[in-house]
């Protein structure tokens, strides 16, 4: 076969590439753990039905045939719309369909990460892509759900991503919003197609203040004076208590106050506060954050690398007063997505974070000659018993090669069995495993410094550092 | 929506069964880390004549396609045959493509473990799924591939099933063949179709001798002299060294020793010597293994769980001269892959392995009531700096209820968090943050024993068993 080239939209790393991943994944379940959230997964298809009821995603969905039904001609049962599968292309609408399949076997309020693939048939473009991982955790009620987990969510996350920082992760700013205070605010403003008024605002970034307000008047029937109202909203933001009062301010010199602008500003205010004193310059209200709105009904987050903006968001959510429903009993979310592979992308591309090498490998163990590898088995065994990660070399080539071999890996240190101690040199192949303590003149030479020293592999340690291969900051000069 | 079904073929676990998985995912992975393979993950599609190339998998290949491309009516360029995609049915196939492609930037011999989720458009049955887990170890060679990967890879996968066996996973058995014994055997008895005469005795166990004897002859055209010793050649089995003489001697008497008999049962003699020192009892060569022979070209292995035989081989691989090939360069390999989800679906079933909870916290922390909150989080926050998993009641609900929401989820402990020490209660709002360890008066009680004591939230360690939910054997009666 011709040597094959990338798909474009399928990323893959390199194994140091997978060990930054890997690093970013860890810390973040870790920290999910450490909250209290299960992980879970669900299988990687879905009716096609179910993926498709969100109206705006239907078009990025990967459905799926068997090619043995292509041979069989009929029209088989599975092509059948109601029997079609789809590769979910997000966490969310599976993990609403594990509720209500389980409900009856989980405890609520249930708390869950789930850390998967997910796909979407998009075009690809930077930081998009067909195949991806995302991080997701949700807390989801029975009937009802406390504000609180609201706040703790965000932080949850926020405490996730932050404990990345020492590996050359940016800082992260956690955007939030709330839709009670945009559509109460609209609502007083007499604008009652929130929803229009939502997408329009959701421009700004994109064509300006002007243009969202001609957009406002012409699509939306707004006034002059309720398009100013809606843009001088969307310039809120800040990190303290403030922020509420400048919305209430501006509400009240429109006279656009309602019960629902108030119950949104106090979520806000509260959500605002808790992240203050928890996670101090992290979550800042941003009320121009319109996109998300349209389906969640309570706070909304969205997350920017401090430096990296243009990336988009990498990770978002929010609340949901229907996360799930059997008709019978409704499940209240909510819950944020990490876009892994969107962050990991960047973090490497950007040069960020690099791996201190690409293998587990702490010590290869060089072979003096082929009669003697299980000498060099019996060592590398000996390591492994103790957690020291050791390969053996693969051939009993010159040392020179051997340290090459270990050099090229970025593997610390080399290992060389001494003589058998008592034995005689055509024993060894025999002897070998058992008297792996008893062999004189064991020498590990690490071969950054060229120090080479006696060594016992029954008691031998590595520095710490160099246990396991580690993702660090890219020094910047 | 109405209450979903499982998908036949489509498995996934509750949190505890989970508990299970991540499990023996960790074991496995963390043994092939000390091993040195690497981890690597490839994306979830190839192109779809890549994954025909092997004529006999076609049937079993889920197709994707977007639909929107449904839509846009005309034909697409992705419903090209050469540029459909679909979804991996092993991790070999993706491996080999990921070698070709990245062949300039992996250094070799390259060591790696793969664990990730395959699709299989099969009838779901027993131990068969569409979707499942596989955990694959391979080593690949540029041009070449010592003999001695043929040795160490089973062992290593021997060694990462055993370390299962305290949490209750039986005992394995790797069964072992080489295709250089039987393909040399076959061609001294004068049987030329080699792959022909695998076919047949492959039917061993489903049709009996004799049936298999009568297709020999009716349909390989064997003599009943030579049906007889293919017969006597498969019943040839055991762990050790006698194995080889016996198939020797079987050769020896109807005259159809050959070389490349000899080298393969120098080869499996070999295996089976390494394999009774450092795993005795666990390999076990067993001459009928003809499934796999006729695609690998050395060493093949399968795996079978003892007293669980039926389910079919756990774990099965073997040696291929050609993994992959650009044209100018060759890489052999050799290799093995655990079918996780067919394990786990089995401990599970069969109630052989449980989880001490489905959710990692180890303490729930009270709360009094909703105003007391930040101090109950700030307990939380102090437990989890210290590596503590740790969740807060969803609502102040009297005390016995929050133990019970304890209860049910398997939390060991709940925390009370005692009152402010020297500052008024009205004013622990504000200052819970700041002084978790100054507070009079904590208390944690074990629910399991009812223990209740006098705990700090900067001190207090739970006992090492509980830290996480693990996986335990179930007791037998």
């Amino acid at each position: 076969m011709a040597r094959p080239h990338p798909l474009s939209g399928f990323p893959e790393w390199l194994p140091d590439g997978r060990v930054v991943e890997q690093h970013v994944l860890e810390v973040l379940r870790r920290t999910f753990e450490l909250h209290g959230f299960a992980g879970i997964e669900t299988r990687a298809v879905e009716p096609l039905d179910q993926l498709l009821r969100k109206g705006e995603t239907s078009k990025e969905v990967y459905v799926l045939r068997r090619l043995q039904d292509d041979a069989d001609g009929a029209e088989p049962a599975d092509r059948q719309p109601e029997k079609q599968l789809g590769l979910h292309f997000d966490l969310t609408v599976p993990f609403a369909r594990y509720v209500l399949e389980n409900a009856g076997r989980l405890a609520f309020p249930f708390k869950r990460y789930q850390i998967q693939k997910v796909w979407r048939g998009e075009r690809p473009q930077d930081g998009r892509f067909r195949e991806f991982v995302q991080a997701d955790i949700d807390v989801v009620g029975a009937g009802e759900l406390p504000y609180h987990y609201e706040v703790e969510l965000p932080l949850v996350m926020a405490e996730a991503l932050g404990a990345l920082r020492d590996v050359g992760v940016p800082e992260v700013r956690v955007l939030v919003n709330n839709r009670k205070v945009a559509e109460g605010f609209y609502r007083g403003l007499g604008l009652e197609d929130v929803e229009g008024v939502l997408r329009q605002v959701d421009k700004l970034d994109k064509v300006g203040p002007d243009s969202v307000a001609a957009l406002l008047q012409d699509e939306q029937g707004a006034t002059p004076e309720q398009a100013k109202a809606c843009l001088e909203l969307a310039e809120i933001s800040g990190d303290d208590a403030t922020v509420v009062e400048r919305v209430r301010a501006l509400a009240a010199s429109y006279d656009a106050g309602t019960d629902l602008l108030e119950t949104g500003l106090d979520e806000l205010g509260a959500l605002i506060d808790a992240a203050a004193r928890r996670a101090p310059g992290v979550v800042v209200a941003d009320l121009k954050i319109a996109r998300g709105l349209d389906y969640y009904t309570g706070s909304v987050y969205e997350t920017v690398l401090v430096g990296h903006e243009e990336l988009g968001s990498i990770c978002s959510g929010g609340r949901y007063d229907t996360l799930a429903s059997d008709g019978k009993n409704t499940y209240p979310g909510v819950g944020l997505s990490v876009g892994v592979s969107r962050l990991v992308s960047r973090l490497l591309s950007a040069g960020l974070v690099t791996a201190t090498r690409g293998v587990p490998t702490v010590v290869l163990v060089a072979v003096a000659d082929e009669a003697t590898r299980p000498q060099s088995d019996a060592v590398a065994t000996a390591l492994r018993a103790r957690g020291i990660a050791a390969d053996v070399a693969p051939t009993a080539a010159k040392f020179g090669k051997q340290i090459k071999f270990a050099d090229r890996r970025g593997i610390p240190f080399v290992w060389f069995p001494g003589q058998p101690g008592d034995t005689g040199h055509d024993r060894a192949d025999d002897q070998a495993d058992d008297r792996a303590d008893d062999r004189a003149g064991d020498q590990v030479k690490d071969i950054r410094s060229g120090d080479q020293t006696d060594a016992d592999a029954a008691t031998w340690e590595p520095p710490a550092g160099d246990l396991r291969p580690r993702a660090v900051a890219v020094a910047r000069h």
